[in-house]
């Protein structure tokens, strides 16, 4: 049983060096925390709004109603989730409150993880959300001619832009990385490549692409 | 054996509430008519043009080269097609005559659905053909600079804007619901996600990318 | 062993019919040439810049890291890199150096194909490689604000407009052909569609989707 807190706060913060914009978050970060679990694990989550305006959060990786049991909430208001994870992956939250693409393009988007059975042990184990950023004023909020018109200023990892130019995520030579890709949007796909290096195992869209070992001996 | 006509006809439609176009469809709708068939089916599809121009069908469902066997054919003219099924799936048809995306984004596509063997029963079977409108003038034609520039008013599924918003297509919890997903465009990918629920089976392109019972059993 | 060297060189081609552009090349051509190796082979690869500015190789087929064997050499400094295959499929090979989609777009990318063990015989075998031409004056170079902008005049295969309407790829009806579908972008997705043609096996990404004989029987 997995029990937690995510409070709506609407910050200011820092998207790239030297630009400050109004977010809107779950915990006070873009993306909100990762939570993470097994296949049967059961989350009990609060959502607590202090927002100016009504929010939600829409959990794909549970079966939840978002008109019903995920539905909006007002400011001051809290609501009680619970959902069982039944399949495996890196599963989007997000608020569903409308306008959906500006609270998800201010903000309000993480991950959950559901690890398939049988994970062998890694190195490192990172997780990459995929995200734009449509730049207001400094200081300001999302501009909404930038995202209906699907022209962001920045496609960013993990909410800031080009950071892991600066501090990369690292790993040796031999050793085995394991990470999580989440494409929040709200618009653009992802292209996810490691330079210089290549992938042994893809678990992707409820099942493995490929795999270590078996996918190998299946194809010779 | 599946013998069918389809004719072509010019009309105005409405596909948004007030919103009114002259289309290019197969019998008078877009998307067109659904075919359906099992593997080894043998459909004899009759195109009629009573259109104002030259139109014509190619059908993925098949392999008929569409520069002979399925070329553009006058206003009064006619032509008899006759392709067998020999791979699963939902297949696109749609107008190929020049200019053809002009042609697909005033209405002229429609799907073929060639069922894999052994199909389980479900509750619902519902069929969902995305597409992109690109609005001329009230009562006009399609908006050829908004589609060079690949810029749709609207993004819809079966020809009409948000109508599953006001009549959704429906199930009971614990029902199996099974759904085509076509996107016939012209432009746009599509990203399709039931809020609320979480596939357990997918064919896509070709072969299971998850199935019921065996997907699991191989990952555990 | 492959021994090969890859000159930088910087010309003016026709990308389409009556349209000249400044290309920055490996070996003259955009697409620059198709390697073809096995699992396990190793590549030595040198790369000659007779080019003005600095130019770099980034082999996605291995596992060498730009920013140090693959890092950018200055006009008239060569490097040899050395790589071996470990995994099958068709690879892009692109230059690394900044503004690096300016470097692709003016035509310096290309394709490793390493084949999976047991190909079977065909009757004949293509390489597609799909990229963008963000068209700048006659005799120019690539227009900038078309890439930055990701507006491209037109999206090709092996470089030239069209072409293979001109002089298609050929094959007679039984034949079997075999395929190496390369997306060098920058920026475009690819959807390859063989019109009146439907693929038996596809691998992709590292494994199969499809496969004849095994994923039928899988599904039957």
């Amino acid at each position: 049983m997995h029990r937690r807190t995510l409070t709506v706060r609407e910050v200011e913060r820092a998207v790239a060096p030297g630009v400050r914009q109004r977010l809107w978050t779950y915990d006070g970060t873009a993306p909100g925390p990762t939570l993470h679990g097994r296949i049967g694990d059961t989350f009990v989550i609060t959502l607590v709004n202090h927002g100016s305006m009504g929010h939600s959060v829409d959990f794909h990786a549970g079966t939840l109603a978002p008109d019903r049991p995920m539905r909006t909430i007002a400011p001051g208001q809290s609501l009680t989730y619970r959902f069982t994870a039944t399949k495996a992956g890196i599963w989007l939250y997000h608020c569903a409150s409308m306008p959906m693409d500006a609270h998800i393009a201010s903000g309000m988007f993480g991950a959950v993880v559901i690890d398939p059975p049988h994970l062998p042990p890694v190195a490192h184990s990172y997780v990459l959300v995929q995200s734009e950023l449509y730049l207001g004023p400094q200081g300001g909020t999302v501009n909404l001619a930038k995202l209906n018109a699907e022209r962001p200023d920045e496609v960013v990892f993990n909410g800031y832009a080009d950071q892991y130019d600066h501090a990369p995520l690292t790993a040796k030579v031999g050793q085995r990385v394991r990470s999580g890709v989440l494409d929040a949007g709200p618009d653009r796909p992802t292209s996810l490549h490691v330079v210089g290096g290549q992938f042994d195992t893809v678990y992707e869209e409820g099942s493995y692409r490929l795999r270590r070992g078996t996918t190998r001996s299946s194809r010779t």
